[in-house]
């Protein structure tokens, strides 16, 4: 918060911001948080907006306790530009076996992998919002073969979607590289698991990047050495930072990055809270408003 | 040779396919190569067209003895997007410093990298044929700001373009990521020097997709120890396969990969030396063929 105070009143110098707990927080009207503490939202008698500083609002909705007022979050152009860049470059180390290439280079070994037409590689996205909409776009325009899935049906030009638990198999079947860029709601929970991942093609890959509590780890690591999966770029956990000594680290199969896929640009935060939070005053519609009851 | 035989056959049945001196092919009207020794296309007296098997012509073209009979070359949709594939991981990988984050994987250092814009990172690139001009559209595509440089001038859409060695200071200057594409000859030869690489922005990298001979190496390992290039991908090299134990393997800010960029397929390289036989035969305009007054 202490980096965003000063880029909302940037952009709304009328408003008054305070830090979460501060004295003088009785009488906020907005709160603006991405993990608050479990209770922290009911505590404030005033409230009449809950703004999350992301695309993602998990961290806010599983507040037993959470008041029944809006809840909006914010949505990057660029943060789905930023997605499209790294699954782009994951799909691209996987299909061109940049992860073999680059253990060769260890060995100091020369060897040309094969080269297929990424037509031929199969990638399966899962969550097909703004921003997973723009990733499978990204990788139908690269060459690759895309299919989705997705809570309700989709149509995306050029992809094959599917919609509901019941069209998982359909969906998975003949997956080379899975993206997982779902939202977490108690639906997705623990949705990759070893039946889901099983239900991949052999030698398949993941590029997790939705959150932590989708993969269910134990089913990927014994993947990963069963040899029915071959690789994994995992950049959400479910509890971050993972600890130096965490033996995710130096699993030879396993890409573990720091959650960066997609990181909002600070202005974008600040500007889309502001102009929120004026709409509000107004009574005016909001942007990008949570549709809680569909999400919990 | 071995291989590539059968798929010209198939191609053309009509056709017969010999290997390269073997004791019947002193009436061959048509040679197939890559890198023939010196002076043996001038011992087959009925020769009327040399073909290669792949875009680059060099080592055709270097041979003092060579023929005055056309020279085509392979042209594969395929192998400009398998380019345009390599040339992608390897810009995101440096744009969203994905080099460190797999240093930083070995150390178990969960650090994110501060994510800009892909806009903000100036991609230049030399080379603007078939193969260069895909690349160079696919990058904008994703985002990032593409200048190039060629031989002759060539407009492309969106793309900031330069010829002439006069307007190489005006091309380099402000390039963040440098990626060669060019043809080898006389003019391009030792083209990636100490001056060339100088007048890159500070924390430039490289791409090189090229040809070995390109590519002054000592000078890019000096601006890599200096600091004033902090990465580079190297795909080719003047003497190929790297010996196993060649120091390069185990630079740590150089990816070697085994020329590996972009191979045409099998099927492409036979049915085109297939047609342009048959071309040749009917006494019409051979595909692809090459401009040696230029090239040479």
């Amino acid at each position: 918060m202490s980096a965003l105070a000063p880029v909302i009143v940037a952009a709304a110098p009328e408003l008054q911001v305070h830090s979460f707990g501060a004295p003088n927080t009785g009488d906020a009207q907005v709160a603006v948080c991405w993990n608050p503490p479990a209770g922290a939202l009911r505590s404030l008698p005033e409230l009449r907006l809950v703004h999350a500083i992301a695309a993602g609002v998990d961290n806010i909705l599983c507040d037993p306790q959470l008041p029944a007022v809006p809840i909006c979050r914010v949505v990057d152009p660029y943060q789905a530009r930023a997605m499209s860049e790294f699954v782009m470059w994951g799909a691209l180390h996987f299909h061109r076996q940049f992860d073999q290439v680059l253990a060769n280079q260890r060995a100091g070994l020369w060897q040309v992998p094969a080269q297929k037409l990424a037509s031929d590689c199969t990638i399966g996205v899962m969550g097909l919002g703004e921003i997973g909409a723009r990733v499978a776009a990204d990788l139908l325009h690269a060459g690759f073969t895309v299919k989705g899935w997705a809570r309700s049906d989709r149509t995306l030009p050029g992809i094959q979607s599917f919609s509901s638990r019941d069209a998982l198999p359909a969906f998975l079947s003949g997956v080379d590289i899975l993206v997982c860029l779902l939202p977490l709601t108690s639906e997705t929970r623990g949705l990759l698991n070893a039946d889901l991942l099983r239900q991949l093609n052999p030698g398949a890959k993941l590029i997790h990047v939705g959150r932590g509590e989708h993969l269910v780890m134990d089913a990927l690591l014994a993947a990963l050495s069963n040899g029915h999966m071959d690789g994994a770029i995992v950049d959400v956990f479910p509890n971050e930072p993972l600890s130096p000594d965490d033996p995710l680290w130096r699993h030879p199969k396993l890409i573990v990055t720091p959650h960066m896929a997609a990181i909002a640009s600070l202005e974008t935060i600040g500007s889309q809270i502001a102009e929120n939070v004026r709409r509000l005053m107004r009574g005016e519609p909001l942007n990008n408003q949570v549709d809680v009851g569909q999400r919990q």
